[in-house]
């Protein structure tokens, strides 16, 4: 329930609703504060009490209009925000209309390697330098990333290029040490619905991009981006990623209607991350550019100096040639959108 | 297996080439004949016996190439025809780089309301007219569509418009009295593996589109198409209209990454059908440019006048407004990939 | 709606009843005809219709009960008839508590081996002999089986055994002949929806064995029931052979929960075949006993001779001795549940 | 890699084959000590490494065996070892070939109703009390448990039934405190890939009963045990408890394949969970009875006194008197395979 207070209503009129509330067990959060106060309620209630509520507490003079929620979802609704969220990240901004491409390999393999890549990256359009110093492994005994040293090796590519930072974050007891590098805080698609996680990155004030679970709902994904807004963090991008079918051509399935359905539910952003759904590369320029064409605010893109030799996922990684492309694609796809990808013209 | 003769070789070359796989119970089909011959054979054929022919027939000076499909399908692959198969619709080509529209109603419901609808169409870009006269109904107790007189009202609408018009046959025994009306004959998501639906149609010398059956694999609907080209006919489209998976938001789930990877497998083109796949007309735009942008060569999309009172799938189903408005998108989209939806100016 | 009628009540007040509902654009069936009338529509009706006509009928003094299917399966309804339907084959009843197994090849390969098996299958207490004559394949360059030969081969195995037996039919075109040697006809998975072989096999007088699409619901395969018993008739057995998913250790997924729902949405008797749901015939004894602790009617389990040169899916073929054990297995379950095989003692 | 030393080898032959791996940087663990010595060799190696291990180490008087463990999973291998591992719980033990049933609520509710359940489950031959303190809630605004209040009262119930308990534990920072008062620690399907997790459970010396995540693979749930058992702790359960699928029937579609295929595939007991799989109690008693028929070690049935007013999973909870006819069933089914629920005569 989403209360909107008149314009300019005294605090003690904002104060009786909370009162009203709180005699039932409510506990309102204040989303906006100042001359347009709006308060909003995202505890489960039964249909009896919003309509007792919606009664007495419209009938109040100061209350300009009460919404439900209509969805399970609260905070992350589009009745809850009509404007799409804005992410500020280095110069670029996520959910501003600009096309964001986040850009790199799937792990950090080596300084001389990452730097190297990170510096052919930046001229290229990335807004973004991705990596991974901490892999999720399906099996114990696979190569797990170089950790804290890998994340020290992407903070080195942010001093040369400028750009920021995105790394996955795999425990709740890592998030203090990825946050002190990190300038995006990625959640896995194995850890979506790994609540203790969801919790730790949003007690902390970075950017979070929250991959769907290749096994999730859109609703699903939508309640687990409600557990880090709850925390007070609401610089949440989410991300389709591909779920899980009974095709074996791809990895996974790139569920592109989860854009417009995303765009429709809620006002945070969209990412789409065309490598890992399909798991070949030869496909990535032609998800990434049905991505940009069905509205995704930004793109997550595996690029490899040499993907034949990678550590782990070399099958869907681009070389920087091979993106520079890709990158002229999409460039002319948003200008035919009238969006941009944000590059130096 | 694919054996190109050299360019002017002598008959009695290409003939002693048929005596050898003869001799191994296998039945070449002479896939293109003038000066440049080439021969197909499509039955399986074990390893070693494929190696001994390779060795055998290569030997032979007149065979300038032998080319394995390395696929099971054999007709429909890339390898054995490297150019998109380009099939001649009225004025417009689906296969040639132009994106064609076919728009239309699920069913057609009434003579006036189809050929007032048909009227609105064609200036705003349609292609070829869709629309239902024999239905497929999961329940036997559901409107079944108007059967002959339906196919008589979109003949008529092919008169006023000029357009092409194409339809699902849903039996064998149906294959030629459809065919006696329609341009195109459609066979739907159910009847993918009805192979007596798909030698029947193979029978004619009609255009087929065939659709992916909602939890079919690529690889099936290749083969379920290589039932068609075997019998003769050449003229096959291939239709992406959604999966079937564990996410209630849509109706299916468009596989995008089908595009490419049919692009990529197959020299048959390709159409995207957004409407049935998303269930909800509000995702259309968005699937529909995503589609363009993954490089469909087709796209169909259901219009109604009224969608609200339509008999089936007007949930999903554009008006004409929207429809017009889709087409100046993809239209913009198309240009900036070097392709053009085939408007007049 | 069924309607039933008082015992013993007069023509002339049945007659009242259809009368009512003519009136009103119905045309009820007569379910139960002599001392018992029950009557049903089918046909969808708005929830107003339902309950003026629950009002007027249901005050006539004749009518003792109107009840809504509740449901858009309707003569397939456990709410239509409240007994299982027993379907009587050769000595065996499905439907009626006693546990029914088909066995026999997937294909008949040559009149000595089919002989041979179904001389040793008899035996070992298998109720109906099965075997593929016209092998649907999704590939048309793979084995089709015998065609007519190999049915007069199964009719010469059911003179020696006295056993009734089971086959496939897959085209409309096909059913008579195919009726005039077996005495259960099959529709295989890919032909579930296929509706015009529905109504071909739903006008004939024999038993159909209907197998779930790999790809639908209960629901669907329930209505595709409705589509045989429709035309008047009634002998189907549901067959639940495992669904389509994203685990490739099977070559499908046994859904044994479909048997429980089913017994509870219809009186239709529920065969499972566990070997196509497995494709490994080391899973079949377990899949095999699963069924009948889940309360199946029936099963159907492919054995081979000498399955490592089956012509098609030797893989999943029990040799005849595997059988002769999942026989007593399942014999033994049978008794622990108060039934039984329907083996000589 | 498994190598079995000969019976009584001396500790110097041991050390000659630790030796050999280390020189190639693979770290041998001690399967087996005492006079029958078996060495394992977990680290990924090439065919190649393979080949020239065996012929070396194979070559030493004292090495008996070399067996290879031909899957990506290995400490879970049945080539690792050929028993079934049998965990002691309290009287019981899961995989001794007794079938062990857990029951009991989904979240304990209050200590009044928690421990007058455990009263009535305990005769009824529950061998093992189950309940949720921490509940993984897909929405961070639904009841989440009542914590370590809820394991006092579980503990409460252990000491007047004499019955061990297992419950969930959702963060690896919990795990210490569930496992002071937990038998079995429980992970959930939301945690199957929750690495912290696995490492933290498997850091205890209590058994772990691990579900398979609702859209795992086999394949991968063996990967995930692999986890828990390369941190020593070799106590795991595995549970099946339905994948996701198409059907809506269903809350998931209950694999019972996976327990036969689980039994070939690893040493490890494995437990079925009817309840979460069906969603709806008039299921649960043929699952029940399909996963003893199949083969399973164990089960875990969620049981309510007052299903309709339980606040969560309450529509696929059995009552005790429901729960007493289940067993009652089983008891009848497992004495036919030469089982038994170890109930007391």
């Amino acid at each position: 329930m989403v209360i909107g207070m008149c314009e300019g209503c005294q605090k003690s009129e904002v104060a009786r609703v909370i009162s009203a509330l709180r005699q039932r067990g409510l506990e309102p959060r204040i989303i906006s504060a100042g001359s347009n106060v709006v308060l909003g309620v995202v505890e489960e209630m039964s249909q009896g009490l919003a309509q007792e509520l919606s009664q007495e507490i419209g009938a109040l003079p100061a209350v300009e209009e009460i919404n439900h929620f209509g969805s399970s979802w609260k905070l992350a609704s589009r009745n809850f925000r009509a404007e799409t969220t804005a992410i500020k990240l280095g110069r670029r901004t996520v959910g501003d209309g600009e096309v964001v491409v986040m850009a790199g390999p799937c792990a950090v393999e080596s300084r001389e390697a990452y730097l190297d890549l990170a510096r052919k990256l930046a001229p290229l359009g990335a807004g973004v330098l991705r990596g991974g110093a901490f892999k999720p492994r399906t099996s114990p005994y696979s190569f797990r990333g170089l950790g804290e040293e890998g994340l020290r090796i992407m903070a080195e590519a942010r001093e040369i290029t400028g750009l920021p930072i995105i790394t996955e974050v795999l425990r709740a007891s890592d998030v203090e040490l990825v946050a002190r590098y990190a300038d995006v805080l990625q959640i896995g698609t194995r850890n979506m619905q790994n609540f203790a996680l969801l919790e730790a990155v949003g007690d902390t004030d970075k950017p979070v991009m929250l991959k769907r679970g290749m096994m999730a709902t859109i609703k699903e994904l939508l309640l687990s981006a409600e557990y880090i807004l709850a925390r007070g963090n609401w610089q949440v991008i989410l991300c389709e990623r591909g779920v899980r079918t009974f095709e074996p051509e791809t990895r996974n399935t790139l569920d592109i209607s989860a854009v417009p359905l995303l765009k429709q539910h809620t006002h945070l952003p969209v990412l789409v991350d065309p490598s890992h759904a399909a798991g070949k590369r030869e496909l990535v320029p032609a998800l990434a550019r049905a991505a940009v064409a069905a509205g995704a605010d930004a793109l997550m893109i595996e690029v490899h100096a040499d993907p034949e030799n990678a550590l782990s996922d070399g099958r869907q990684s681009l070389t920087p040639a091979a993106f520079a492309e890709v990158m002229a694609e999409l460039s002319a796809l948003a200008g035919a959108m009238g969006r941009s990808l944000g590059m130096a013209a």
